[in-house]
């Protein structure tokens, strides 16, 4: 077996890739997710989508494709493939079991995986965190996700659902609203819509998307750099804790937020300097380096663990991650 | 070998015990820690002990103790059995290393580990956390330490720093000063010397420890009240954003301020439903079961791994507490 395919399914596009035994990656189809229409619509574009890199590998020589590994958006028992929990983006996914009605299907071995997870597990594989013993991996989008990696293992918790810096209560956050329904979480003060929620409060007159937002910032407009700062000051001090009770190797930052403006970066990284005790100071903050793709390597990793056998490969197995 | 010997150095005093396979405790000796002496009077006073110990223990047919578990407060390097970092109550003691020094001295094997992690491993082994795949262990008295406790094994860290919940960021520590010098962390608000501290400010002419201002608080003194359920809210906000990112099992409390208070428990638990996602809401909050001397019994523990193998008892191995 030379490959594997690994396949991201996001909120608003599912990607695929044929993806080789050093993460590298064949050439990504996309489509989009029809989470709305409901869970057999989902695995239907997967299906698609898997038999369209599987005649695209068979072209280009890399060989049958021997598993399949999902990322999904939601809380994953990655033991039974079976979908724990979702947002209302995916009315019907929680309880459908992604893992045997792909396995059937496609008649190959099927990991399922959380995707803020997959992310985790790209990165320490074959992005930032490669090669370090531990990592906090948080990705800033939509949302604000998170995992913690050890040797290549993710941590998986009581519930599937460790990880979820989103939900942690933040100073910074203050009477806002969290997705979740409850005040004063992080995520309703950190992630990408809160940015900009925030700066058309700020800025009535001007409403901005995300990306702009950020932009102004750095561009030095006094809204936009209150209001960033504010998310990335919140960031900050959320990892501070974290860092402060796991003492991981490394911090690796992604999604869309992460990269996208030098304000929110160095908020983040001066409230950690400050927050931090002094062993614990100087822990390197590093820009994701797979960006959009790292939930799919990561997916492909947990597949090609059950392909090859944990031993095979660098890292050790995970009770998460396969 | 049907014992082990368990030690505690406390900042006041020092205990040891000899210690069944079971967990099972001989009787306590205890005699004053000389931290301020330095660190030949701690190993000096930790010599005594053991040699009483050892004389208890063949009289009363325990047989010979074959491994000493040392428990300490500050950071350890529980590879080597060095101290990694300690306050000032410890002057000295940060580079002592203690494993090779007892080891030699004592003639059996000697395994070194931090009190909050001992702590964490005692209840896990024979306490409020036995049989649970995962816990969060708090112990809250002159400090705010903790422990994350996974089949046994604690989480250590990249600089021996896992579980320091002490110097978390925390929103309802405001302005307050940590012993670590810097501002708004959460031993500011929440540790002991902490609440006694708030209430004497609360109400300077009636100066009061912290047994008694939470004993007032119980009776429903209006200034205890608000001081402790302040002290409270801060930790259970901590706690919250722990679990949201570890989802252990279980949460137990311990130290001296746990168990000591209805007004206090009640905050902490109020704070962690309000706080928590729906699947973590109902996480079991435990007092410890062990007490006082669960860093010994801790100790003890991992004392046993070195005689017995790790396989012969029922947690697995781990890489920090042996």
């Amino acid at each position: 077996m030379s490959s594997v395919i690994g396949v991201d399914i996001g909120g608003t596009k599912t990607a695929a890739a044929v993806v080789g035994p050093d993460g590298r990656l064949g050439r990504l189809h996309t489509a989009p997710t029809r989470a709305a229409a409901g869970p057999d619509a989902v695995l239907d574009g997967v299906r698609r989508l898997v038999a369209d890199v599987r005649h695209e590998a068979a072209r280009d020589g890399w060989g049958a494709p021997g598993a399949v590994g999902i990322a999904t958006a939601g809380m994953v028992d990655t033991g039974s493939g079976v979908i724990a929990g979702a947002n209302e983006t995916f009315p019907g996914w929680p309880g459908t079991p992604v893992k045997a009605r792909l396995t059937q299907d496609l008649g190959v071995a099927v990991t399922v995986l959380n995707d803020a997870r997959a992310h985790a597990i790209g990165e320490a594989w074959a992005g930032a965190a490669a090669g370090v013993p531990s990592a906090l991996v948080v990705a800033i989008g939509t949302g604000v996700g998170g995992a913690v990696v050890f040797d290549g293992q993710v941590l998986g918790g009581a519930h599937h659902a460790a990880g979820e810096m989103g939900h942690m209560p933040s100073a910074g956050a203050g009477e806002l609203r969290c997705p979740c329904g409850r005040v004063g979480h992080l995520e309703a003060v950190a992630c990408g819509p809160a940015i900009a929620e925030q700066f058309r409060f700020q800025d009535p007159g001007r409403p901005a998307g995300t990306p702009e937002v950020l932009r102004l910032a750095d561009a030095g407009n006094e809204n936009a750099v209150a209001v960033v700062r504010r998310a990335g000051t919140a960031l900050g001090q959320a990892i501070a804790g974290v860092v402060t009770v796991v003492d991981p190797h490394v911090v690796v930052l992604g999604g869309g937020v992460a990269g996208a403006s030098a304000v929110w970066w160095d908020a983040v990284c001066e409230t950690l300097r400050t927050e931090l005790v002094a062993p614990l100071r100087d822990i390197p903050v590093r820009l994701s380096t797979l960006g959009g793709n790292a939930p799919l390597i990561g997916a492909a990793r947990s597949a090609w663990r059950v392909v090859a056998g944990a031993d095979d490969l660098p890292n050790r197995g995970s009770r998460e991650d396969q």
